[in-house]
């Protein structure tokens, strides 16, 4: 593929990722700027198809891992990376020949792009996820059983651990730990695939779809009033398997914040403006998890949630929400790879501790109340 | 040394790396039993001297992690061991010569014995303690600038963590917090150091002094109606350097215990027998590091506590500690190594969180109180 990256570009892509990032994965900007930098340097990224990778090429996902208001703090040199995919090969004892990222949300979603810039290695178009998750084993590679592990993590000073852990939750809990224990904030070389695994379990076309995403905001709010409403059309009309859908509009009147265990934990309260007893809340692990109507579910993880602002569309991230802010609470389906039995099982409900179950937001807020008897 | 260990010996020398533990390192009874059970199927340790290590050895410590409540809890395989070792010159591209046990404290005066009698690789009669701490940047080599990383640590079901960390206490935290993620107990291959560090920084023949304490203690029980005062002189002509002194003597009662951030915190207070308002009372972390009498300071870490049964002399953990035990409370000067003004940096209380300053505890038993003007 012979895109182009420049500003807009880069501009376009982290505003899709924040909106795919469903309000975590950490704000892209830092990555925009990093990304940036490489392009002022001559550095392009390079983006391929899964089906140009070889049955036997060696890939891997490139992430940052920590709380995303932590992952803001802390930036990583172009020399530690270059060390880090070193480190990583000497580990795997293979050159790498391709990166894909994680998620296709926040900063990573930028990142593994800049460090594709700076190695000349190639970007595969697409991610495991579809989204933002806040758990290192809630991807769709874990569902078809790779492994994350062996994986390599340094930090901003170049600290370096590396974890052989088959379990992948086992891993991210170590991880995790080890995160903590390293002011908050780490990048890794994890999930080492062949391309035959990687053309089997990502989920396809994301680093363009989040290019367009945002390209289609940037546009839409030049040429209309209204580029929340348009916004919904186009996510709407993406895939006929995949529908959006506006929930609800207000203002926030009540957020709350707290980065513990390495997460960021937080729930925000929307209020209509016409009716103040009309109320939707989001719950926040990193990410927008669930949303209820006046105490209603109406949409829950997998799906995506994501607030817009109600003028210029931005997609808002969870660590930047404030009082008075009008937003547009924006629902979208999840991938149909991450909804399967199989997948529910990973990034499902219960998998966040929700006891809710996981069924379309389309159903869910279609759903006649039973009325009382 | 043709040193031959059987069952009498290996439970001598575990007597001995409790007192030497001072409360600490983990019940070494475990170790013991795992150390026997080499000694059954025909495999020895073989003990030699620092000063037999060519000046280019590649030399390791071999240690457990973790609180000692925990690590009694996990045994670990010869497989996963001997895995471990192989990991360990993997990484290092270096065949292990020789390991050193990191403490002597506790089950990890232990384990390296077991190891090499398992591997067949000599363990050097030293440590880098002389006693234990709790933490993996106290030792002898860290004060003389050796790292423990690159570093590797096994849990009991494989699961594989490495570090190359190079601030010693960075990769404490890291460590820590790795064994918390791992159920609380890991074995690791750690301070990979050449013959020459080890000649300048280990503290010499502790394994041959933890084994003759232990011996003492048994033959002292057998010929007299006081083991306890007989240990006493014994260790206090030891060393021209290092004396021992028997603090207090009563009944605990009182003890409190918590695991905690893969640490064992406690607090013990004896009561004398003769007058109910004389107390002792102790501070624990992993090992006893404080204590005072009547509220006044009598010892600090880097000296040695050590509790023993008032009757048999036995050297107690502090996780086996209960109410009404009749106990002996025993000071034993640190090894001088660790009390120059480099090494109270390292291992003096205010490494602990404590306020206090290390006065040796001859001084401080002596001092007359100032009278009241």
């Amino acid at each position: 593929m012979s895109l182009n990256f420049d500003a807009i570009s880069s501009q376009d892509l982290a505003r899709g990722a924040v909106l795919l990032g469903t309000g975590g994965g950490g704000d892209p900007y830092v990555g925009e700027l990093f990304l940036r930098k490489q392009l002022s340097q001559g550095l392009q990224p390079r983006l391929i198809q899964a089906d140009e990778l070889a049955d036997d090429a060696f890939v891997v996902c490139i992430a940052g891992v920590g709380a995303p208001t932590v992952l803001l703090e802390h930036l990583v040199s172009e020399t530690i990376l270059k060390g880090l995919l070193a480190e990583a090969e000497r580990i795997h004892g293979r050159v790498i020949d391709a990166i894909i990222c994680a998620e296709i949300g926040g900063v990573n979603a930028m990142f593994p792009l800049a460090v594709g810039a700076i190695s000349g290695l190639p970007i595969v178009d697409g991610d495991g996820i579809g989204r933002a998750f806040p758990h290192i084993e809630m991807t769709t590679f874990s569902i078809d059983g790779c492994q994350a592990a062996p994986a390599i993590f340094i930090d901003d000073l170049g600290n370096k651990v590396s974890i052989d852990i088959p379990d992948n939750r086992t891993a991210e809990t170590v991880v995790r730990a080890v995160t903590g224990a390293l002011n908050g904030s780490v990048y890794g070389v994890l999930y080492p695939m062949s391309g035959v695994q990687v053309k089997r379990s990502a989920i396809r076309g994301t680093v363009t779809q989040a290019l367009e995403i945002g390209r289609f905001i940037r546009l839409a709010r030049k040429r209309s009033g209204n580029p929340v409403a348009e916004l919904v059309g186009f996510l709407d009309g993406l895939d006929v398997d995949r529908s959006a859908q506006a929930l609800f509009t207000g203002k926030i009147v009540d957020v709350s914040h707290e980065t513990r265990d390495g997460y960021h934990w937080g729930k925000v309260v929307i209020q209509s403006l016409s009716d103040s007893q009309d109320i939707m809340e989001l719950n926040i692990q990193n990410e927008f998890l669930l949303a209820r109507h006046n105490g209603r579910l109406v949409a829950v993880v997998p799906d995506l949630l994501c607030l817009l602002d109600s003028e210029s569309a931005e997609p808002l991230t969870a660590e930047n929400l404030r009082y008075g802010l009008r937003v547009t609470v924006l629902a979208y389906s999840a991938p149909p790879k991450l909804v399967s039995t199989q997948s529910l099982a990973v990034v499902g409900p219960a998998q966040f501790g929700l006891q809710e179950t996981w069924r379309p937001f389309t159903e869910l807020v279609n759903e006649k109340l039973t009325p009382c008897t």
